[in-house]
């Protein structure tokens, strides 16, 4: 029997993207949408692409609605701070959560309120919550109650760093994470820097030293190195839907090969159906519409140099959502993904 | 000596096109460029291309401050509605206006309140303004004060169909106007029809039969026919910056050949710099960044095909403003626009 | 126990995409691609988009060596011309076909040497084939042994207009299809017309009154008319990877509502889950990397303007060509196509 | 009286953009066009953007035809290697040339053999060319012969470092620079990278750690830094036309603020009126279609990151081509270039 699901805050691209690949996902029925913009509204006239393949009414957000209709998993596309708001009431009523926005990410309350500008809402369940890297944290995934899903950047970076940092095998401190990304990644409200004429053909960096996945990066990389871990990270918009590429630069502890590294990372990743290393070099396309994350290891002058892309909408946040919810509920980790 | 002008609304994107012309017109000083919204910004803050080529604070308009300055002429590049409040003062103060809006191109002020629901402002203006497309009222506009810069659409509908409305060999009631539109004619303020993620990768029509260019279009085929014209007229939406492209469709009244109309349309447009009529079929990249409207005509199956495009901010927009400013003002016609 | 296909011409766009469906549909097994420039290769390698979902290597086309890998159904990715030479030794060895080149669309192998500039070279299968249109001809495709799969125009012009056809509402000499294509659509051989830098920030016609779709068109629609259909077809490039999008003129022979229209198009396509009748405009954006074809009617000053769009890879290719193997093979409409 | 010019490879993206502006230049009459491919082709059907404003036919290549002509200087738009063999003759004749090819910028012919898989041809010219960067070789050009035109990537870099540089404030050997490049910069060729629905949509590195702008980037920082400087040059390709953005990461050797080296960038190109430094995020749309290069320098976590940006074709090529073309002949620097 299909497990009943929710999608809180139905109205984005998260959120579209997320209904995209449930709609095909054979042990799942989307029952609910919530939207306090669209409430009232099929969702299948917010997204027309979803016609014919959901008819679910959007409605606003009431944790006891959900619960009356069998809601097992709530998937919340909502923005940061107001997920905080609704993802304790739905714990109290059994609902698993995974969660896309940013909020239960940085397990130091304080990091957070520094880098997002508000105090937690939340510090209790932010005490259990799990960071929904697979590839990282996967043991923890399926015990979980509450799955923080992973920014789109970090993933990137922390995939792309993971084998080296695991292994020891550069300075922590000399990490640069050079990204560039789709304007998806900006969200569906509209603004001036993601107008179209304004961003078409164009490409430029921002929040250069201050964007907050920096944090998130660090976090993670510092409990698989169990050490600190200090990132340079710019970020930059290019002119495209989707995609993230990460271009890490890294500086070797001893000598290193590339082919050395490059056996590394197929055996640090062997097994994992998401994660392809590569020999050539990726590019976004190659991963555009799928849960796929590629990474290339090359050396350059004795400095390391790493390559990683992935579509920032799927893998970078639906699609690693439903590879946490398989693992939550027990399904292959590619059920709906393929 | 320089003509001094000054820029009405100048965030927008006609206006930045129009000064990127006017700071390389050997003839031109920009002495004032006025926004309610950016006033006390230096324009090259709005617009960094404009850094180290236009340093002018922008200003409050006040036409008494720019008689002041000495502007002869002001381009306004304001929205409709907003235009027809501005023009009746600088007229009184004897500085000439070239005016993008469109408040001024409908002759018939019963159907400006039809198409644009509202009364016009300046019925007074209106009466004298001239319709600023040089091809086709080029006598009129250097004795004019007050020019009514024709719309980007009905430029290549017009001068697509020109030749043949003026020599009668087509039906008055069976043209269609099939028109592609970078976005950049949506203009600068953020919607979610433009906003990148939303347009990109993305081709689809917009106000299908009701667009305001209609009645504009059909104004002046039915002053060169001295009959009435009746166009359907689709607008759509291309994800590229800039350029126009009409694919016009029109039945002729007797048979005809590609060869006579191309030597026709040849004919009609001898003399005419801005004016290049092919026998090859032109693309929008043709005509990118400049004053240039390419035409083509084909014969299919007995019915005429007219292929017209050009770029929608120049030719479309601030290139032709420029090109009446050099009939207004005694230049060579090119004057800045080569 | 899945059906085993081979996908003849492994390298091109719609290869790709067929292959993208075919390793999620449910009841299929991939086991031969074919290639002459890529035998030898793993296709992973061709399009690294398929690394870790489907692990074959090319191989040059040999018919019994499909046969013995007990191959049911080919799907034909080949050019037009090269597609008539392998359709007969597969048909003789019990292997179904479904051929997306055009060699077999045109019922008249006269019209066929007009409009590609050869001898049809099977013209014995040509007598059998079947279209594979599934709106119109889905009642003879399941007992197909050869699908001619349809050609990406056409779909958008023949099921704009069939209800208009069907229901003899339109004038059949006096169609206009003013269509625009996505790149892709042009193929994977590099060329200057689809360089990047020529047809980026460009849109252009192309092939005017001249492109091999028009007899295509005609046929089908003439077939649904039980009378002669002439059209004018004109074709346009847009800047974007994927998508076709037409604009469809047509002259009821008697006076039409739009609400009329609409619920016309809503009952003569009822029941099928991969046509959308919307009363919204659409976009191309709405159906890409889906089977979905929309459609929408309006009426402008009594002309009748038909809005259809769809991908041209998947609709327009490979996503209707899967349909066709679900017909084929008794499969329910919608798997893999979800 | 205006200098006669000749274009050398006339059917490029360079020489285009080259002719856009030399046809606007007051001082400048283009009188010859070379090109082996496009001989006898008036220059306005190759590039039909030219039509009306350049009406002169293609030639193959003869220096004493083009001295005949009255040719005082020669823009060499021709691929590295055959520039090379074209230069001696002009020389020989008197005609300057400023050649936008690879063949004259390595000082050293050995790493040219190195880098470009073929021994020099013409190492006797090679001797006395003048790397024509203006603004660190600028007094070196107006009394050259031959003027290596600056490449593309190079100059975002070199500009980007140099105060630094020159100041001594950075470590030498720690430098990287990770460069991002519209499709325009892989010239018209098609190929299938540069193929629309391949690289639309797709962001990518390519030649990672062996880009010969390396050891070019390297020389020029060198010789500025009169000791050894060695950089990790990564080169990506952007989904758009034109533009280049370098994201360059320095170690300082001291402790250095945003405010010291904002005003130390602002003091080193004080009166360069191409460079502008910023205090705001460029992006290359600011700089498209112009001859500025945007810079802007900030410090993350002690690290300094400079952003710098320009129009590839023009200050990137064709612009820094006429800025030295104005050095040469005693025009204004910015003559034409506004």
């Amino acid at each position: 029997m299909a497990i009943k699901v929710a999608i809180l805050g139905g109205s984005g691209y998260t959120a579209v993207e997320l209904m995209k690949i449930l709609v095909r996902h054979p042990e799942v029925e989307v029952v609910a949408v919530t939207s306090r913009t669209e409430a009232g509204q099929p969702i299948s006239k917010v997204h027309p692409v979803l016609a014919h393949r959901l008819e679910v009414v959007c409605e606003v957000f009431d944790a006891d609605a959900l619960l009356a209709k069998g809601v097992a998993c709530a998937f919340g596309c909502l923005p940061h701070g107001v997920s905080a708001e609704v993802v304790g009431p739905l714990l109290d009523r059994g609902i698993k959560v995974i969660d896309l926005s940013a909020d239960y990410r940085l397990k130091d309350a304080k990091s957070y309120a520094e880098w997002y500008g508000a105090e937690h809402h939340d510090p209790k369940n932010l005490a259990h919550a799990v960071y929904g890297l697979p590839e990282v944290y996967g043991d923890k995934v399926p015990g979980a109650t509450l799955v923080a899903n992973p920014g789109c950047y970090p993933q990137t970076a922390i995939l792309g760093l993971a084998p080296l940092v695991a292994n020891k095998l550069i300075r922590l401190d000399d990490i640069i994470i050079d990204s560039k990304s789709g304007v998806s990644g900006a969200g569906r409200t509209p603004k001036l820097a993601t107008h179209f004429p304004e961003c078409n053909e164009n490409f430029a960096a921002y929040n250069v030293g201050k964007h907050r996945h920096t944090p998130e990066i660090e976090q993670v990389l510092s409990d698989i190195a169990a050490s600190p871990v200090s990132v340079i990270f710019t970020p930059h918009l290019v002119p495209m839907d989707r995609g993230i590429f990460s271009t890490i630069y890294a500086t070797p502890t001893k000598p290193v090969t590339e082919a050395d590294l490059t056996a590394l990372y197929m055996a640090h990743y062997a097994g994992r159906p998401f994660v392809r290393v590569r020999d050539t070099l990726p590019g976004t396309k190659d991963t555009a519409h799928t849960n796929f994350l590629d990474v290339c290891v090359k050396v350059v002058k004795g400095r390391i140099v790493v390559l990683a892309c992935e579509d920032n909408l799927i893998r970078g946040a639906s699609g690693v959502a439903v590879q946490n919810f398989n693992a939550l509920f027990g399904f292959a980790e590619t059920a709906g993904l393929w």
